[in-house]
């Protein structure tokens, strides 16, 4: 009885807040709308603990789809949905016990069951976290339209760790944040509480997330101070009933700064005592601490080889101090340094050597591409390559590259094309997902992180498309085989409507649109041709005096009257030799490189011959252009959608395509017009023809300095 | 010799400066590049009296054209040009004299006679004037390629006074310029002469130009002052001798404000005589001076209204003061108080009543439309109904209402309309033309007026394609039936290139080009709905505190939930009353008025059926849509023209028409937006969609107040 007071309070509170701003997106695809009877189970009672998170979860729905809360029942007739554990007497009678633990405590089974006249829908899971994943599961497969009376499913998740990273500072800003100032609302804690946090949980854990690192891997040392430390202990305990485990991003100079010790030495005995009593400190505040994530001797950071020592004498010591607590390091491969050797290539050159040397409870986390999260890159050659060493992928949700908040980029489609990948480097289809999620190279533990795009916005995502990334992460994370498609399909479901009139059409615009920002951005393997430091536009031309080579367009386009491209091939920096074979032979060649991927291995003449017949110059162009049109039907598309939305959702989406309909010009107008001053060549005359001059976008600067 | 010397030292000046600055646009129509010999005449001499500025003028573009002199002939051999009047001996042999009479001073014969063995091309006349016009005549068919040894030609001018307006202030800025300060350096005369003064002469001899206002016609009183005439004398003789008059505008309060007189009133016998005695002192100067321009009681400036006289009491003591010495006086019908009267009813309602009043020497301006230089408007009621007064046409070369010379509209299409336009008012076929040539009604003097698009920058025009709009503008008051095409064509191959791959795409061009204005403005019969004061870019929204309403966008397309447009019908404004039967009765009948004026009559229901079938509010969308489509198709067809054009010339017009084709999207959002509030139905799908938000456009406010 007790909890179900708090259910319906939450319930009225949660539906009172939903009045108040009921389409501001802030519910995201846990609108649980009331349903047509038709569309839901007609379940006549439910069984399980009341105590579980699982039964309080679906329950709160349910009263939220009906309007009535679903009666507990002892004797089961009609149809009963069961939640439990082995514990249950019922869930051992219909439940094979040898599946059900095959399943690990996340898994769960989902199934229709008759037993006599009596049905059962049931979840089963040996933990509570199964049962909640499978709560969660039922309730989208009802909000999709897609329950029915014959389910079959059992379910695990491919990765063991997965988690949001939080780029957020202990000031309240995000870097790389487009969706306002950070959740995490330091200042008031420990003692307010924003009721976004649980909101949070609830969300994440609905779409299999399971771990968090609460701040920027640009670390301040202060994380670490008990101050800190106290208050993310209570964020811990209200992401904690939502199975999501608290991780810490630390400065390696942590035990100088703090600990007033001369040095942060890993092989100083001192320095590794400091991080054995942090460890110690933090697991007394919060038990099931998740441990740290490090980003060391990167971009002014400070880490191991401020000593002569190695990251892996770095991350070990950190590991040795959370291994007997549980705890893992999570050791960022995003490395490069201002020297002459192709920034693509210094994560490999570094970090291969160490593969064996790292403790079990350390994982490498590896940015998708070998660069930084550009609109499109290959795979980082570290994965596949590096087998005695754990790795876990870094995807980025926040759209730093891409946009940021303004444009509409479905990311699956991307990390879909990363995640199959085929390195070859244990025999074909050895696919980047299978070389880190534990089925081709076994380790004590499979990760994969994504860099979170939430902040304080009413959306939490700044576009309220933006959601679906953050939803399309937790679902690969889970299950990384399930297509991009069935994604979009779901999310647009639960988050807008189950019409086929709006699902279908918003479907192929989402699944289209991150190849129409390659095209309209960066096509045919281009990248990092940002403006400065803010990444927001076009800035193909971009010299900063005194600036890093490495940290300028040109150093990456390297366009000339002779061409256009990166040479990475074994003429130029040999990039390709990071790559298995057949892949380094396969890129090195201009005719079987992906054309995809054409200037990230190549640098080639403007009269380059594509497959198509057209030159490089023209193919260019018409990629360009394609962006453009494709961007001006989304919104054509869009705009057929009114009838289907509520107005403030809709105006809004509305104002951000045509926010991107200009920028998708902008980048058009801005590289081909750049471009076009070394390749000397007309932009083919079916084109629609430029409508800016280069001078002037030569002088646009943008004011983003704080992305919040 | 002394002549001809002259002539190669102008020659060489030429050259020079031509060469300095060759394709800067600043040689208009008269570039005369070295022809190829086979599309020149074989002339082997010329004959004719060499004082003579038809001849000079002749031999200086000869000599541009084939780098060499054609040599003075006493014994004609070969082919000789012949240029003279009835004095030369040879013309009197050749030509009729009665012909040659019955064309007057202007006209002229052009002419390929064979005389024994001897080949002639005849320019012939009664006068210089008509010399120089044939002068000219035979360079633009050689020019175009269209010159031919069996030419047989007569030409007389179809309006006696052609005349420009400059609407120049003393102070060296010029209201609704668009292209640089004023070609008249007051500060600089009577001492120093601009070489653009002769050049001024020249181009506009060339088409035809006789005629010229110096000054504003909201005039300073200054112009009247011995210095400025001492200033205006020394323009007067530099453009003589291309037949060109001066006229100045002048100030009805002068004798007030220069004289001493306590007033300005026309009755007033102080005032008459200040007046005569100023004619006097302007012809003492400027012997053969045109005569006065005068904009009265309109828009603040001081009239004989202001006296309780009429209009016709203050142009005929104008007409007065002049008439001893030939002189004409031009009283504008620009007239409208800040009454409920309908603007457009105004100017018809306050002459109409004063037909028969006026001095023979008095001609009534009449601006095209009833309202003021609109992209498009109905003619002018006044055309075709005020039989017994001379009326003259006004037109507006420079583009205040079409994209200032950012826009590409080639203006000869919207005049032609404008001069066919059948009044009725005396039988079928009473063209504007015909009312107001001579054709129909009888006066004294014709004529027509062109409000100046020439400022100080090299290109005179400040769009290199504004300057086709000053040559049509001179070629239609020498001959209103030449189809805009054909002289679009002449334009075209004098101007640029006489490649048929260039003229035809570029002739299209040019002809669409109005009524791609129009649509992305102002289609449909919307007016007036222009950013205030400046009136670049649209303002539909505007609405300024105090100001005359009939000041503002809303009194004109008066759009609301039920519907948009001005009601002009008889149970409106009764506008349609003022013009003749039939078109009175057409106009009314929202059936059978033309849907080009729709809204200019009407205030028609969003859900109006048009012919086609569309409603109103559809077919206005895909008015600005067309608009903007028909913008880019522009940009496509000059980027095609890249290989027949100098570099200069081809950038700078690319780069207007990419500003053009961003303007008109900017207009098609903005009216679009704005109109969408009122109509509250969706802008057709398959519509490209709008890229701003109406609250964003709204706040643009441009500082474009001195147009210079």
């Amino acid at each position: 009885m007790g909890k179900k007071t708090v259910s319906l309070i939450m319930l009225l509170c949660f539906t009172a807040i939903g009045q108040l701003s009921a389409e501001d997106g802030s519910r995201l695809w846990l609108r649980f709308q009331l349903q047509e009877k038709t569309n839901l189970p007609d379940f006549s009672g439910i069984q399980g603990e009341l105590s579980s998170i699982a039964l309080q979860e679906f329950q709160l729905a349910w009263e939220e789809m009906t309007g009535n809360s679903l009666l507990e029942t002892d004797k089961p007739t009609g149809h009963t949905l069961l939640i439990g554990t082995l514990e249950n007497r019922l869930i051992r009678r219909l439940v094979d016990r040898e599946e059900l633990h095959e399943l690990g405590p996340e898994g769960y089974i989902l199934r229709s069951v008759m037993q006599g006249k009596d049905r059962f829908t049931i979840i089963a899971s040996t933990k509570e976290n199964g049962l909640l994943y499978g709560a969660y599961h039922l309730l989208r497969l009802i909000q999709t339209n897609k329950y029915n009376d014959t389910l079959r499913i059992t379910e695990r998740p491919r990765y063991d760790i997965r988690i949001l990273n939080h780029w957020d500072n202990l000031n309240g800003t995000v870097e790389r944040g487009y969706a306002g100032y950070s959740i995490w609302q330091w200042d008031q804690l420990p003692e307010q509480i924003s009721p976004r946090y649980r909101e949070y949980a609830r969300a994440n854990a609905s779409v299999g997330i399971n771990g968090t690192v609460l701040n920027n891997v640009n670390a301040s040392p202060d994380i670490l101070t008990d101050d800190y430390l106290k208050k993310a202990k209570v964020i811990a305990d209200i992401l904690r009933p939502y199975k999501i485990k608290v991780y810490l991003s630390v400065n390696f100079s942590s035990p100088k700064i703090l600990g007033g010790i001369p040095d942060s030495d890993p092989l100083n005995p001192r320095v590794r005592q400091w991080w054995q009593e942090k460890a110690r400190e933090i697991y007394r505040l919060i038990p099931d601490f998740g441990g740290f994530l490090v980003k060391a001797n990167s971009e002014g950071q400070p880490g191991p080889q401020d000593y002569g020592r190695t990251h892996a004498d770095g991350a070990n010591m950190l590991a040795d101090a959370l291994q007997p607590h549980g705890g893992i390091v999570m050791w960022r491969a995003f490395v490069y340094n201002p020297t002459e050797e192709d920034r693509a290539k210094q994560a490999y050159s570094e970090f291969m050597p160490l593969d064996g040397q790292f403790r079990k409870n350390v994982v490498i986390q590896v940015k998708n591409g070998p660069v930084d999260f550009q609109p499109r890159e290959p795979f980082s050659p570290l994965f596949g390559s590096m087998k005695q060493t754990a790795l876990m992928p870094e995807l980025q949700i926040t759209q730093e590259y891409l946009g940021f908040s303004n444009h509409l980029v479905y990311l699956a489609t991307q990390w879909k094309e990363f995640l199959e990948s085929d390195t070859h480097c244990n025999g074909d289809h050895s696919t980047v997902a299978k070389t880190t999620d534990g089925t081709l190279y076994q380790h004590p533990v499979s990760a994969i992180a994504g860099v979170a795009n939430i902040g304080q916005d009413a959306n939490w995502c700044g576009h309220h498309f933006a959601q679906a990334n953050w939803y399309a992460f937790g679902r690969l994370t889970w299950d990384h085989t399930l297509p991009a498609e069935e994604i979009a399909d779901e999310w647009i479901r639960m988050t807008f409507s189950n019409r086929d009139d709006f699902v279908a059409p918003i479907k192929q615009l989402m699944l289209s649109s991150w190849e129409a920002a390659v095209n309209y951005m960066m096509p045919l393997g281009l990248h990092h041709i940002f403006a400065w430091n803010h990444h927001y536009g076009p800035e193909p031309w971009c010299d900063i005096p005194g600036a890093r080579r490495d940290w300028l367009p040109p150093y990456y386009h390297n366009a000339s009257e002779k061409g256009i491209g990166f040479d990475r091939t074994t003429t130029g920096s040999n990039a390709v030799s990071q790559y298995c074979s057949p892949l380094n032979g396969q890129f090195n060649d201009v005719n079987s490189c992906p054309e995809e991927l054409l200037l990230w291995f190549h640098h080639a003449p403007w009269s380059h011959r594509m497959q198509n017949g057209r030159t490089l110059w023209e193919e260019l162009c018409y990629r360009y252009d394609d962006g453009v049109q494709q961007v001006r039907e989304f919104q054509k598309t869009w705009d057929r959608m009114e009838p289907y939305l509520d107005r403030e959702r809709f105006r809004h989406v509305q104002s951000r395509l045509r926010i991107q309909s200009r920028d998708a010009v902008w980048w058009k107008d801005a590289c081909l017009l750049y471009f076009q001053t070394f390749s000397r060549m007309s932009i083919p005359y079916d084109i629609e023809r430029p409508i800016h001059e280069l001078e002037e976008l030569k002088q646009i600067k943008l004011d983003l300095k704080h992305h919040n």
